[in-house]
């Protein structure tokens, strides 16, 4: 998958391991080794990649900007998407596999970052980088229609509610310490639970990433 | 300050420039360089270098445990703290930078990140690998002292409260789908309107997570 030969098969072993099937650790009792602490080395390694590929592609655009293109990018969906595009899904062991699909729609893109984690320990910084970027960024995404679709998650869960009889509202959460912090939050109660809390450089876009974050938890698209 | 010549002095002098100061760029009509897109970079850096010095520091920690050191390691209040250890405070520039520090408090940590921004695009990744460990991460923390100072936060925004007249309330905001997001969320409540949310493996670490973010943004400590 990533073109050479593995220094360390087993890294990438664990990487498709998810929790539900981790085994207990011979050398600490209690430890369960599964592919969650991959994951979360993949998730920072992919973040500064693909951060620096977008801060050189697109020079005159703001941190905002590349922020939110970032996270479109390696969002949770996005994430199951490419794990399903390279074929990794094929190699993600967890416990039910076979029966419920639904409920484990995340399981793929934490292996895919956890894909990554063992990637760059096996084969280092350059390596991954010049992986994601030629293998996956340039192959697997339209970077220029990722920036131009704004699918309009705002309407989605507004539609969902009406169809199905909840409340929907978008509260604005203080922003908090002025100049400290610039972002917008925005909370979105449905029902008049949170369900997810929002944040962007404008209003609109808070609320947006409130809406997507909800799509995602109540499986609306 | 990094121990070398720069090859590109002209990054690091922009890793310097505060919003506040920003220049219009001769290139592009509207779009003003500051340190902001280097901070977006430098943060990325950052982030994937201390997860993986963590993730290998603590090979039987869970990936709760390493990401909320981090977050100790990485947020505003310390990265403020370290940009005047290293000295890189007297650097910054900013609009009125001699009448008012206190509303200013995130400057020198938002520099201290695209301070590494710019190490990293004038020295890759390897060199700026090291000098995070070497130079910042082993030189200016104690990690096993970071472990094991549990500021209690929840303790100090209650006091903070309860000297100032105020109402405190944590309120759990629903966790979402189940198995795709184990993390818990929670609210707090200041006189009714939600100034953060916490997360975190627990809701007692959710808690506290929302405690630190109020106390950043209250300036309570």
């Amino acid at each position: 998958m990533i073109g050479v030969k593995p220094y360390n098969i087993r890294l990438y072993r664990l990487a498709m391991q998810h929790s539900s099937v981790a085994a207990e650790s011979d050398n600490v009792k209690g430890f369960k080794e599964s592919n969650e602490r991959l994951e979360y080395l993949g998730d920072a390694i992919l973040g500064a990649v693909v951060a620096e590929y977008l801060f050189k592609k697109y020079p005159y655009k703001d941190e905002g900007f590349l922020t939110e293109v970032r996270s479109r990018i390696v969002n949770r969906e996005s994430l199951n998407r490419l794990a399903f595009k390279i074929g990794l899904n094929k190699f993600v062991e967890y416990e039910g596999k076979r029966h419920s699909a639904q409920s484990h729609k995340s399981i793929y893109g934490d292996a895919m970052e956890a894909f990554l984690g063992a990637v760059y320990l096996d084969k280092g910084f350059k390596f991954s980088r010049t992986y994601i970027i030629n293998n996956l960024l340039q192959q697997h995404y339209d970077i220029d229609e990722v920036v131009e679709t704004n699918t309009n998650y705002k309407s989605l869960i507004i539609e969902w509610a009406q169809k199905n009889g909840h409340s929907v509202e978008f509260a604005i959460s203080k922003p908090g310490g002025g100049k400290s912090n610039k972002q917008f939050k925005v909370n979105l109660v449905v029902d008049g639970e949170i369900m997810a809390t929002g944040s962007g450089y404008s209003k609109k876009k808070a609320e947006q990433d409130a809406a997507r974050k909800t799509c995602d938890i109540l499986d609306v698209s």
